[in-house]
């Protein structure tokens, strides 16, 4: 006798989805539409967005451009610490296979188009796996941009962002470029490097980065300014690639609370939130903007902050 | 050019440790002893605590029972929403292998020896992953049951408890007891059963439930006093098992706060945790004895309640 | 030169309104109708709420039973620990004054009849300042009482709930019915014997009581059930009092936050509200029930809990 | 029959203690001495604080500075929102009227001598109350000030900080440098004017701001750029006064957490604090120095943090 979970599971869990240019991962969805009359049984259709209304000037889709968040919608496979990956999808089994990564693309672009959105959100590392070696990282990510590139060319969407994670590996635990570790801040520059090409090959609007495990542990045991003073060097460092080579995006850092930064000790989250001493030196607006303006950064990058996490920067 | 951490992971990552009764996973590390005269620079010694030393009538033994967590020593990988598994321990190769189950116990019993403690703590899944039916599951934790059991009589060490995980596997991402699917609540009773013969088997002092998903996101969809029926009803299940079989330990209900129950949406966490809805219904002590007073069952468990955590129960 | 605040203060500060029973506080406003098509400019109107109207089979008045609560309204004067009274209302010169006192329940009157509502909410001190000793602020409360029976018998409004202060005199700033000073417990009992009697003349549906100062500091250096035990006890001589005189209405416990608890050291409460052990007993619903049900009290008590309360008490 | 509280009422309460320079507020108490041997039973006495001992260099009492805070020790009466001034002293009946401020100093200054310290912190408002005018206020500063000048000279005790008030007066209730109302701000820009010449004839070693009430109650309806100047603006002409007058000190901004800022709605700090949008500009550390360098101020204004309050700033 099985659980619905585990029905589903037999469902998907044996098929080896033969993906071909024609495979529908949503099948009998169609093109969802601009319905103002939709009643509240209707689903898939815009009651009140229709893209090409005008307001003010602009069309509401140049006023929201709304794009879809790769990771939240198609790689995150929905674990946390206390539980085993809950989404079971048709492109993920195996999850870590190039092929399964592909198909992951295939079923992206899919939504999007069906979807009607111009643009997605992703992070280098949402798109294939980490490598053993830096260079099988680069080849397996190259494999799988050529057809995010093809599939783009095709449907017209683009990157609102292309972003760079320098948090997942375990590499990063203690930081990117804070890392008191120097191969990993050069680890970090090269998968930053790439990831900026990536950014310009895609023709993204935006290159974002996100320190989500700059900062410390503990102030005692930590140079506070000195690790301020290379965490502006190395975005001083991006800013001076992206002139260099004539990207026209802008370049976004995103602010995050202290607490997101706590690595695999998530459960002291728990006991010692209260009283913690972790902490991050851009966790909200101000904190970014201080450290920006502090080492003359201020004109080179631009604030990413979610609608409505403003509070949670001032107060997390 | 690899950093420490793929140093590290070549080290152990490719070998496949051969493991016999002999085999020592702490080479070089004797018993910790008493030793009051340790200096700061001494390690692997205790300053203070002596374990036979007799205080007000008992040993310090006997007042602490000093007890090692399996599932924060051995089991925990080191993952967390933004991360993969950070930790690299010689026994964890292939860790989903029953073969990595084994080393990881004998593993731990060399720990428990070396440490002189004579109790540990644990969750029936964190000795063998969750099988492809429960069958399955129980065979392969059987199969390690054994070997527990034989390392149990030749160290004398016994679980202070033994817990069964109902939380982890996505089936309960929305709550084992509580569970809207019929299906899983059984499912959960199975496992339950199994998990309180096996803490018998082991000669644990007490059995632990920890309802770390039940719980509602959001008290307008869900009918909260039959929820909290649902899981009272479960916990009744279970005293009276106890009662039957003649269990002479306690059992335990470790009280969460709300938002330890997140499943999948951790991220929500950060954006919605101060207007979050989620909600357990023993998310600290007082409503846990609420709870249990309610359904008259303040007689059949006892809170557990780590040191410290008070002040989270009340105020998380 | 004045400030705005100066001239208003000037407006009333000087006038000693020699107060008739034709005095009028709210000059030009006359009672609030029901006005669905009212616009947005519209003001001192209800567009939604049509206390006639019928809904499941009753009126929204019988369903909704707005009451205005008389310390918000006109008793609290908008001082905080960092700011001086801020209020200024013409019934306001000399606050302390029985003089003062009767113009503002005139003032109060006026507006629940203008208002349209039936029901106020009010506890003893709100109505008259603490005496130096019991007997005089028994006489001035008496005397005060004496006007509200009069204007409620003219206007046909009465308490939805009447309550005791038992937290604003510093007598009360570690507890009332958990005083360590025994003469402070029975000071408190006397207070809220008068407190009821008075619920009881004046028809009042609910007597309230709200422990905001009845807890501990510290768990280190209380005796906390003890300290339960006194408060049951408190709580259980008042359900008898109740039964014995045949009070109709239903006598209600507040539940409040930890922090809610804080007395004169407010400031603490920015430094170390995290990690703060002050705490009350009673300081969410679960923990309420909790100590009623455990104490045999949960058929004499209902909850008192603000609408959108309810987070609060579980998350503060 | 009375309870401790009125006990103690009763004996200060009556008396208006005819102050002469030889009264003694704390009669038998004598100069607080280092006595590194005392034992836990001896009071009144330092067992580590050695003011004269040499560590790397420096005395303990050099860098230390220890100071005592006036509002803390003698100005505030200990009221809070749900309760009436709960601290009982000699020095405090009338406690609006000149006679009551110069007995607090008195008083004060006795306590600093026979504690030994060397510095005391003030604000200009703890030292007399608010007058009806802005001339009367000063006058009644400036024949305070004159007593505390002499004790001053005689004790050779001066203020580590002088600060000036802009929160407590109703008048701030809406900010001082950022209120709507224009006299307002020009009322503030006197007062500090003021303060800052006291500030400077006292020899205060810094000059304290607190912005406790700028800011803003929801950012919907404020021009939060235009705030953030207006309030630059401001510390911008207290920096040029400063340097006008050559005062040798440093200009103190203290930074402030959200909720400090609620004025006369604190309740609501306990039914909207988590989803309140009430803010302020100075909300922790960093967000002070991104204001001051926005503003070319950083060179003019030193950071005014509590020790262990960083982990507030950061979170609060």
């Amino acid at each position: 006798m099985y659980t619905q979970h585990q029905k589903r599971q037999k469902t998907y869990g044996g098929r080896q989805t033969p993906v071909t240019d024609s495979y529908e991962f949503f099948p009998g969805v169609t093109r969802v539409e601009y319905r103002p009359g939709a009643s509240a049984e209707d689903s898939l259709c815009f009651r009140h967005y229709n893209p090409s209304e005008r307001v003010h000037g602009r069309t509401m889709e140049e006023w929201f451009r709304p794009a879809v968040s790769y990771w939240h919608a198609f790689s995150y496979q929905g674990l946390d610490r206390y539980g085993m990956p809950a989404f079971i999808r048709p492109w993920d089994e195996a999850p870590n296979s190039l092929e399964a990564c592909k198909r992951r693309v295939r079923a992206a672009f899919e939504f999007f188009s069906k979807l009607g959105v111009r643009y997605w959100t992703v992070f280098d590392r949402d798109l294939t796996p980490e490598g053993y070696t830096l260079e099988e990282s680069f080849q397996q990510l190259d494999e799988v941009i050529d057809l995010v590139q093809e599939l783009q060319q095709r449907t017209g969407i683009k990157p609102l962002w292309f972003g760079c994670n320098l948090f997942s590996h375990p590499r990063y635990a203690n930081g990117a470029a804070t890392n008191p570790d120097a191969h990993v801040a050069a680890y970090a520059a090269a998968q930053c490097k790439k990831a900026f090409d990536i950014a310009m090959k895609l023709g993204a609007e935006n290159f974002l980065l996100w320190g989500a495990r700059e900062g410390y542990h503990n102030p005692m045991v930590a140079d506070l300014p000195r690790e301020m003073r290379n965490y502006a060097k190395f975005l001083k460092i991006v800013a001076d690639y992206k002139d260099k080579h004539g990207f026209r995006g802008n370049l976004l850092i995103r602010p995050g609370p202290h607490r997101e930064s706590r690595f695999y000790n998530s459960e002291h989250r728990y006991e010692s939130e209260d009283c913690d001493t972790f902490g991050r030196y851009d966790y909200d607006a101000m904190s970014t903007l201080c450290l920006l303006k502090h080492h003359g950064l201020e004109r080179q990058f631009k604030l990413h902050v979610y609608p409505g996490r403003d509070h949670l920067f001032a107060s997390a």
